[in-house]
């Protein structure tokens, strides 16, 4: 194959690629939104076959040729195709070694998996959901060795979800938010808490839904390219630079959810469409790892959303949309309220300053289960006993512990400790903000403008142009997780009065 | 090839189609609900290349191979595998005869036309459209000789929607039409007209969301497998047999055009529900025919929706929606209103005895143009002065005249006469229906199971596994348009007093 025949089927099959990936996630936000009830059968076969042509287009001959002419020729490569062909090849390579029987019957038990968790989680029945968490643990271990055998199989998952991650640093990371988070939270726990009474006052979905377009709108992000709608989890998804839709959702006894999950989400947003045309409908479009993509979400959501400048700024625009549920209540009432802290059960409810602990918990019961030292029957036990340990609470039901989350039925072993992370790096990235702009000034104004330009510079633009570890280099600098930790200390200690 | 590997093709290109067509659905379906404004671009690309990767399939020569070799076993097939070979060899026949650059071109114009005729309805500026026009017609008489060199032109198209339509059958159909109607409707202008002011009160979008969900359910549609939404122009969508959507549009000052809309579409989602499982992700699957699927909803819209007997059933009902807009107003009166028959302008807006009219109107004009004895450059005075023969009306400027409908920008030429053609087979397919079964007394109950019974017997539960011809035989017998005349002076003498 000549050099420029391989740049035409290395765009050609990318552009597909972004087709197929464009339909399921078209059939995806369908079946969460408006699909009748009872429409998973037509689409699943629909879904089936477009992954199944992914999956060909993927390991067929066609891009491994063109893949290694242009490895031949890497020299002569521009830095987009070098990176391209780089990204390719060992997402290609992860594929090929999983052969396909294997392939085609994982996706088939997760596609199982996910229905009985559902119901395992619902009745509460660790039982019925514990065959398949074997099996899907089973064959995490197996892919583990095809994807790098010569890592420890939880590292070559680890890997796989964000390049370069592995338990050596992990460990490094969740032994600093150890041995500080935890002696913050049960300091903060000898404290009286704020009275959080108003933000439970009955809020109409329809004014949540105005203060949600107030909200983005605020956030810069502009409708004509990026919309809202319900679904019962709320999640950001994006087509292109150009398209991008976030979630959320209006429970009416409970304002800062959705308020904090339109932040949340808007952050994702606004990375997805800060990424340059360049990437566009190309393997390097989206953003660079799960990690560096919570780190944005995250420092929206927390570190503006949650900040008194913030509040204090968006605040009388707050009351107008809900005068009667706030008639007498501060700023300074709201701001306290809404970062009240105190250890729950929910990772999803989890408020800033305990969020981690949770995630810590399953990735160290993801490590033990994916490296055999743990039996998945042993695991209620453990998650049980370390919920006690780390966050002082008593777990009533799997319900309410092992069975919360659907990563696992989905599959999605090495996942988790990409929001802890997150979280760390968007810490680390505002000190480095401070020093190059006025960041609390504007952000006391309602202005968020100069932030979203540090981040665009320094993060969006790239999409997965760089590699994580280049975005997190160029943001944060060395990683240094007592950045997270000394912002935790700070915020709280004022909150609480330490 | 041997046979059974040839059948297992069949079976997978079919599939593939089948996910190929949902996933430009779901993406289209999107596009028209809840997409953001400026998100066009990406979308296109997406669908360019689903659209490439199904005339890929259609015209490669793994399903040509399969199908020769299916040919040539044609005696061994059943029903069904012989059916869907006659149709693919002949949808792949006509793809293959187009050269692919002129159907990549012809592709392009229609994108281009599309945006350019909104444009030019919008100003009423036919000039504007008239190149986008002449372009389209000069390439539709081209594929015409593709499609069937033996046919005259038009002929070619018209079986193109309809297999084995032609102007012969269409002509002598119109003529019935124009002979028995023009004088009908020249008649009840005569006649008072019944009060519809009514009707155009303010009627709140939410109060009538809900009353287009009892209608729904009136209808028998079951909402696990049918949604209502909500777009600019209502239509049908079906992904599979158990998975339909329908929209509406609700105006506030017009209570019937939502309702009737709701009817019509769900006349259109019940056919679809009612289609056996054993076509379903074949290209059998769906409807046989526009003018069957026509025929169903005009069915439901105007045969029973607008019968007496259904108003009665269900006006009680009617009224607890709209207590206020309906005090004091008969079911009688009601139903005089929503049958109000008038000369107008616009063809979507138009009443059941006017409606074929403006068919009638395309019909003459599409047969000339295709036929090359009418140029682009004269079609406004024509349609204009075809409106005034038969509708009485003057077309005040082009917007109301011949730039009106989407279908010419689309390249849709041959596709009007199936809207006219189906309210025809609806009127006797009534008369077959009473001949088997009491319509009227279940439907003056508001029950209409047996009615979607019949019609599911005769028509639904076929989808394309018989020929248009095969269904209307079946329903209809021997096609005579008499009936729908007679149907039609029976109904407008007993509302009009002729």
């Amino acid at each position: 194959m000549e050099q420029k025949q391989a740049l035409q089927v290395l765009e050609d099959i990318q552009k597909k690629m972004y087709a197929f990936g464009s339909a399921s996630s078209a059939l995806y936000l369908d079946s969460v939104t408006v699909a009748p009830k009872d429409t998973a059968e037509g689409r699943g076969v629909a879904l089936g076959i477009l992954a199944g042509e992914e999956h060909k287009l993927m390991t067929g001959p066609e891009l491994s040729e063109a893949l290694a002419c242009l490895e031949e020729h890497k020299g002569e490569l521009d830095t987009l195709h070098a990176r391209q062909v780089e990204e390719l090849s060992r997402s290609v390579g992860k594929l090929k070694r999983v052969p396909a029987e294997e392939y085609m019957a994982y996706a088939q038990l997760t596609n199982e998996a996910s229905d009985v968790w559902h119901k395992a989680k619902e009745t509460s029945d660790f039982e019925l959901f514990r065959p398949c968490l074997e099996k899907l643990v089973a064959f995490n271990r197996k892919f583990a060795g095809y994807y790098d055998p010569d890592k420890a199989p939880y590292d070559a998952l680890l890997d796989n979800y964000e390049r370069g991650l592995n338990t050596a640093y992990l460990d490094r990371f969740f032994d600093v938010l150890r041995q500080r988070l935890v002696p913050l939270i049960q300091a903060v726990g000898q404290k009286p808490q704020p009275d959080v009474s108003f933000l439970h006052k009955h809020y109409p979905a329809q004014q949540q839904r105005a203060f949600s377009d107030y909200l983005m709108e605020v956030m810069g992000l502009d409708r004509a390219h990026c919309t809202i709608g319900e679904t019962e989890h709320p999640f950001t998804l994006e087509f292109n630079n150009k398209d991008v839709r976030i979630t959320t959702n209006y429970r009416e006894d409970d304002v800062s959810g959705s308020m904090y999950s339109v932040i949340h989400e808007g952050g994702h947003a606004l990375y997805e469409r800060g990424i340059c045309d360049e990437v566009q409908y190309t393997c390097l479009a989206g953003g660079t790892s799960m990690s560096v993509h919570e780190s944005q979400s995250r420092f929206y959501e927390n570190i503006i959303g949650r900040s008194r400048p913030f509040i204090e700024a968006i605040y009388p625009q707050v009351q107008v949309f809900f005068p009667q549920q706030l008639a007498g209540v501060t700023a300074e009432a709201f701001w306290r309220a809404v970062n009240m802290a105190q250890p729950s059960l929910i990772r999803t409810e989890a408020d800033e300053l305990t969020y981690c602990l949770h995630v810590m918990i399953r990735y160290e019961i993801e490590k033990q289960l994916i490296g055999g030292t743990l039996e998945v029957k042993d695991v209620p036990g453990v998650w049980n006993s370390m919920y006690k340990e780390y966050l002082g609470v008593d777990v009533p039901d799997d319900k309410h512990g092992c069975l919360q989350d659907s990563h696992w039925s989905g599959g999605s072993f090495g996942y988790f400790p990409s929001y802890a992370l997150g979280s760390a790096y968007g810490a680390q990235m505002l000190a480095n903000m401070e020093k190059d702009i006025d960041v609390w000034g504007p952000v006391g104004r309602g202005d968020l403008s100069q932030v979203t330009g540090w981040l665009r510079e320094k993060v969006h633009k790239y999409g997965s142009l760089l590699t994580p570890d280049q975005v997190i280099a160029g943001a944060c600098g060395t990683f240094d997780p007592t950045y997270y930790t000394d912002y935790l200390t700070k915020k709280y200690s004022a909150l609480y009065g330490l």
